[in-house]
């Protein structure tokens, strides 16, 4: 098998595995997990390995999970190729099944994620960029993922169309409130705890809620100063970049959406049948609303 | 939409869309072309198109059809997810089927191009690559995606198991006959005709047919003189390269090759039902082979 090897070593890197566990959580929610349960979520998680070697290409990241990426380890060739090996290999798995439903699901996600990874390169250290913006991009780069996680936990355990679209909703406010998370660690978290440099979406120019909301907050002097450092972005201003943030609460901010988030998300499961499965979901949104005010309490 | 102009821009390039000629023309010869005949020509094309963005990435081809490649263009990260985004749309078409066969034979093939390109890459300047080795990559990058077009061009039209099986062999006689003329146009071909620079392969690594010819039938001494100029490739050296596989007669043993392929897609149109859509086939193998005839008369 030639490319056996390669993701050997992509998953050896490990990874939290919560598109994979959510598709289990919200099976039992909903149902049973089954057999088929285990193929969508080998599947999505397929799919987001493809993402993230990708990722690892566009940016020229060295280090991904505490170790050389693949792009770094073998090159960028084997790394564009094994990627999409990946997604045709996901969506052979997905053609398995007896019916269309899943691979059109899968498929349809598929594209999305990429178009919002497209929109976010489109966008980079661009001002003009909105909260809506970013929380549209934000949907399709990552909720998304996650919404087709539950979506399809739900549809497997033989759910109602309702239960179906709930779960769906479930995961695309539970995704949303993990990507900002997401975003609050890479400025604010510990580099031991993240496995990677802080500080990387600015070197890639990506803007993300803390620095939005402290642009918006901020004097027109301290404004100038912030858009200037994320325009010539070098990693020595890191410490002034997060002396601005601090005074404007950035990190509070972006603490309270992962919270409402969550919030919605947890509104979203109480229209669900009263379950042993579903408190399982809950304590899902409990443990990510801990870690994220755990940022808070160490900055 | 956000990747519109990229597709605009991907298509105006134009090409010969041999592919969705083989699902036409493999579909008259077993049926009547109907609407789902267009919808997997699409499929296929897209996941033709998305394969050559790639490509373009990997290699840093700047040229592509006579124009910057989109990669040139837009960078290689809009270039990574665009073919992404293309892969994912083939597959959301192709989903839209009523069962899963074609999203199943779609994303089998693809898998398959994508595995014969890493094999590809991993065998770069490889003089322990044999000729199986080589129409082995051959059959899964490129002839591949011919056999899913005479495929399902014949699935499409309701042929039988028997006759679909022939228009994939013969998909993947054509599809070899092709690549191999394609590799001899690189050396061979005029660059106006080919519409991109020519001795691409070498500079990639890539031990074309004409090459392996050569090297087998050399002395000992201009073999090594010839695997130096392959290991150390430089555009400068394209004559010397040139004269030695003229002086081993590399370009007849190629086109030998292509016309022998030629013969054998001719052979399995024969066990076809004697329609006039068999005629077209047959008359896409004579087309092929005066081209290729055309390489030696210009040469």
């Amino acid at each position: 098998m030639e490319i056996g090897p390669y993701a050997e070593y992509a998953l050896a890197g490990g990874g939290k595995h919560l598109r994979p566990a959510l598709v289990a959580l919200s099976a039992n929610a909903l149902g049973k997990t089954n057999e088929a349960h285990i193929t969508a979520a080998v599947i999505i998680e397929m799919v987001h390995l493809a993402t993230l070697v990708h990722d690892d290409v566009m940016d020229e990241g060295r280090i991904r999970r505490g170790k050389p990426t693949l792009a770094a380890q073998w090159g960028n060739e084997v790394a564009v190729l094994f990627g999409d090996c990946l997604f045709a290999q996901a969506l052979k798995l997905a053609a398995g099944f007896p019916t269309p439903e899943i691979c059109r699901a899968v498929a349809m996600s598929t594209k999305t994620v990429c178009s919002g990874e497209i929109l976010q390169t489109q966008h980079r250290k661009d001002f003009q960029f909105s909260r809506d913006d970013y929380f549209r991009v934000l949907e399709m780069k990552t909720a998304e993922l996650f919404a087709l996680s539950s979506d399809l936990g739900a549809y497997l355990s033989g759910a109602t169309p309702a239960q179906r679209n709930g779960a769906r909703q479930f995961g695309l406010a539970f995704g949303t409130a993990y990507q900002v998370y997401d975003d609050c660690v890479d400025l604010f978290g510990s580099e031991s705890a993240a496995g990677k440099s802080l500080g990387t979406d600015l070197a890639k120019g990506k803007l993300t809620l803390p620095v939005m909301l402290a642009r918006e907050r901020a004097t027109a002097q301290d404004r100038a100063r912030l858009e200037r450092l994320v325009q010539n972005w070098d990693q020595g201003a890191f410490a002034e970049l997060l002396s601005i943030l601090t005074q404007y609460d950035a990190l509070q901010g972006a603490v309270e959406s992962v919270h409402e988030n969550l919030e919605k998300a947890r509104q979203i499961l109480r229209a669900l049948p009263e379950t042993h499965g579903r408190e399982h979901l809950l304590a899902l949104t409990k443990y990510l609303a801990r870690q994220v005010s755990g940022l808070i309490v160490c900055g």
